[in-house]
């Protein structure tokens, strides 16, 4: 999680949203990323997106089950949808998002967006992931 | 629809999950793409994703709120996480996917996975859509 926050860091750097994800197989570094939504012009390019689309090339499209994602916000839903999709063993997050995290949608069956077999932790280095998106918020209004 | 139909068609001739996008704005289309997971070693590589990447790099950046997404699938998590980013005005989708489609989760206040303001139509070339997909589905099948 530390990479990830220095991940995190760099966007804050480049005035995006400051968040970071690294994918870990086999206690190696296979991706790591950041937010990158304003300097690709795209809504879609949030860290774990990047993340997942690197780790499967690395892995040459290989299903992410032997994989941990490590990423200082709670995924929002269409990151915990991609997470799926690649079937990630394992999501550690850091900092919350009681507005936009995934774990508010659920099915009729109550089933999380994620895979049933990724199982997820969170709360790691919350202090440092939250305070770091709360000073760019923070700065970002008074640049108004 | 018929431009999305065509998009999955070539998905399909490229043994790639037959599902076609077209981004729609004023009347002009800003982005078509089709199912690219095999070709790209990326499981997150839908139609959708790729048209919405595309339509905010034609439109520099900006929200998609005058755009109209065409899909011939309904959109997974995923993509409706994403389309909500994207502040799409209207999606149309042709099939419907009971299995992985958006609409089946929700969250507390029974608010969906897309944007409030982006209206949604489906069962358009309905037939033609899903047909598409089963043809995919059986050829694979009989490969076996």
């Amino acid at each position: 999680m530390r990479l990830a926050l220095a991940e995190a860091r760099h966007a804050f750097e480049q005035d995006e949203v400051p968040v970071g994800a690294v994918i870990v197989a086999r206690g190696q570094v296979i991706a790591r990323a950041h937010n990158l939504c304003e300097r690709l012009n795209d809504f879609t390019a949030h860290a774990e997106m990047q993340a997942f689309t690197a780790a499967s090339e690395f892995l040459g499209g290989k299903h992410l089950d032997q994989c941990t994602l490590y990423v200082t916000l709670e995924p929002c839903p269409m990151c915990a949808g991609a997470a799926f999709w690649t079937r990630i063993g394992r999501i550690v997050f850091g900092a919350s998002d009681a507005k936009r995290g995934y774990r508010t949608w659920m099915n009729p069956g109550q089933v999380s967006l994620t895979h049933p077999k990724t199982t997820v932790d969170r709360g790691v280095l919350e202090e440092e992931c939250s305070q770091l998106l709360k000073d760019f918020f923070a700065a970002k209004r008074n640049q108004r």
